[in-house]
Formats: C-alpha cells, structure tokens, sequence
C-alpha cells in the first residue's frame, strides 16, 4: 500500500519538522482519518521526497516530524506540450490531470489563431496539477506557463527537438517514428478548427517537424493525452 | 470542414431516403441549424457510411436521400479491453470516448476483487459511444459487453493475444515491447487497487502476458487509454 502523499510547497530541504497548512491538515486528518504515529510522504514539487511522521494529529495544524529526505532523480529529458485551451473547461483539466499522470515537464496554453480560449484560471488549473502529482506519487510538479501566441512560440523556442501535430493531409510521420529520444521536446497541439496553413508553414519554416497521432480524428484534450503518452514512451 | 456525421442505427444498406429520429432531427436542424439542400453523413454503427442531402428540413422528422452509401474496411485486428469500472462514474464514461476516439473494438466491464463498480448504466454509456463515434468521424460503434467477473473471462478468453497490466513489481515488459501487430487482442486493466496476486498467477496460467504501461501510477481509467493507445500504435 503506498503512504500517501502531501504537498509542501515551502518546505525547507533540511527541516526537521513541518506544519501542514490547513486544508492540508484537514485533508491528512479529518477525510483520509490518519493519526499520530502514521507514516506520510511530504512533496515540495522540486524533486525533493521526504518522508515523514506524524506527531500532532491537529485537523488544522497538523506536524509531523522528518524522518528522511531524498532527491528523486529528474527525467533525462523534458517533455514540453503547448496545447490550445478547450471552451469547455472540464475538458483540458481533465488533460492536465492526464498529462500530469503519464508525465510532462511543462505545459503551455497555446493562442493560435483558431482557439477558442485565450484565458487561463491559473489557481484552478494549479491545483488540478498538484493533486494529480500526489496521486500519482511524483515529486516533479509540472510547470504551467503563462498563455503564448503561436506565432512568438514558434520562433523563439529553443528545445532540441520541436513537434507539431495537425489533421491537414500532408505528408507526415507518426510521431513515434519521427521523434527520436533523449531530447529535451515541445510539441504543439492545435485548437478542434486545427492550425491554419499559414500557421504551420511559419512553424515549418522555424525547423518544426510535422507529425500524426494516428489514423483517427481526436478531439484536442485527446491528441493532447495521445501524444503525451507516445512522448512518454520514445525514451 | 467535414461533414457532420448522425447516428441511423436502423437504417437498410440499400435505402433512397432516410428519416432521422426526434431526437437526432432536433441536433441536426435545430441546433446545428442545417437546412434543405445541405450535406450531411450517417453512420449505422456497422462500417456503413452514407452519403445524403437533406431534402425536408423539419426539426422532428428530417429526411435525406441517400446519394452514396460505401463500406468502410474493418480494422485489421480487434482491439479489445476489459476493464474494471470506477466508482466515479464520470471518470469511466471520460474513458470510453477517449477510447472510442483513438480506436477500440470490444469494452467489457471487468469485475475483479478489487473492483469498485459492477453495475453499469447501459443506455447512458450507449450513448456516450454514439457521440463519440459520431464526433471522430469513424463508422463502426464499439461493442460494449455486459460486466465479465475476471476469472471466467481470463478462463474462455479466446482472443490471439491476451495481456493484463498490472502494478506488482514483477518481471514485466513494456506494453509496446510485448503485443505484436496483426492479432486480435485483449488486454486487462484493474482496480484503483490493482488485480489480487491469485487473479494475476490465474491470468499467467492461462497465457496472459503481464505489461507494464510506463513509469508512473496511473488512474484505472488513465491506464485504460494509455492502453488503448499503445495498442493502437503497434500496427
């Protein structure tokens, strides 16, 4: 049975103690019922596993004491997805839960010219993060970066390998075939209209490479899943 | 743009016209707001695919005739999966469009120790397969099967290839290293708290192959796309 897992953003590498702030507190002691005594994970989103004792039971100010703390290694390469944000809320933070299960480094709400929404709950969508991070037990929180326009994305990104899938019948390899590992990569995902032409001629010209999520017509939060699962796969 | 695509489950192969139920004449003229003269696809759910022009545009009896009807082939192997159902019903439901999406044959819902749902709502799910046949523009409806209980699955199972993922720390291989192209396919994905170790030496015994769906924990219903998608990639 694995020991369940809270976030400790401001936890200090070395501290001997921690006092869970109070929806956490709440959270450990009152829903998941854990007592004095009971042996928990601590999560900083940096890396850093700690785990841990608890020694005062309180539903608003749980502490417990630090047993042990270890550095989870890094992924060797980081894995990067620029996605066009879904109208429908519920759909791309039901991707983010996803995508933070399977594993992304970072993502990146993409306005090209066809999405359908610009804004972000940055707060909401957060905390939709966090929780899919402890979950899934990982201690890597996966960056959400502020929303970027396609066309500035394109021309200054610097990732070793760059990616973009669209549904336009040209020639394209599936993106397992075409993406080789060991390198840090962004890949972009388009709004349901897709990316204009014009938009994946400037991508294609900034040395992007075209590429196809299979045979079938995907909604974006699922191209989005899809390609964070072959990414994951292509080591 | 393509054509929208509407459900005639009962239509015959060889029809002239055709008359969309309420239902579906509602969606068509009513909120997608087609009119007389306009194209439009049916599907059956069976690989036929419908070409027609709405010819009386009313909001409760549309009627097309048919211009062209063509078979669509049949994938090359079956991909089928069994898996157990979550207690969160809007987590099971997500999984079967993302799965009918990228490309599944058979969904059984499996019932395994762990299991936390057994009972399914048939006509609900129906429908969530429909839209999402409909909406990925494809022609043949997944065949949801009434819930299986593990063990007489794993026993009459006839399927060429037959694998279960699991998450104790054994020998496994890779699902993408392990399942070849070409042969019909079924694979198990558990519980929130994983299949007994009696269930998984039970599915060894009878040739099942365990696999592994990466690094990370994943969610049930996160496991089953993974799975849906890896299956679809190994051609």
């Amino acid at each position: 049975m694995d020991l369940p897992v809270f976030y400790a953003p401001d936890i200090q590498p070395a501290a001997a103690t921690y006092t869970m702030n109070e929806d956490t507190s709440k959270y450990c002691i009152q829903v998941l019922r854990h007592e004095k005594g009971d042996q928990v994970l601590l999560a900083d989103g940096r890396g850093h596993k700690f785990t841990a004792e608890i020694t005062d039971d309180n539903r608003k100010k749980c502490v417990v004491k630090i047993t042990q703390c270890e550095t989870v290694p890094p992924p060797s390469r980081a894995l990067r997805i620029a996605i066009s944000f879904t109208k429908n809320a519920s759909r791309i933070e039901w991707f983010l839960e996803k995508a933070t299960e399977i594993g992304i480094q970072t993502i990146i709400p993409l306005v090209s010219q066809r999405t359908e929404k610009e804004k972000i709950k940055a707060e909401r969508l957060q905390n939709i993060l966090v929780s899919a991070m402890l979950q899934s037990q990982q201690f890597y929180l996966p960056e959400l970066q502020e929303p970027q326009a396609f066309d500035k994305l394109v021309k200054n990104n610097k990732d070793a390998q760059q990616l973009i899938a669209h549904c336009l019948p040209e020639q394209k390899k599936e993106l397992q075939h075409t993406m080789q590992g060991g390198k840090d990569t962004l890949i972009l995902i388009g709004p349901e209209g897709d990316f204009t032409p014009e938009e994946i001629k400037l991508a294609l010209d900034q040395g992007f490479e075209p590429v196809s999520l299979g045979n079938t017509r995907l909604r974006t939060e699922t191209a989005g899943m899809v390609a964070v699962t072959i990414m994951n796969m292509v080591q």
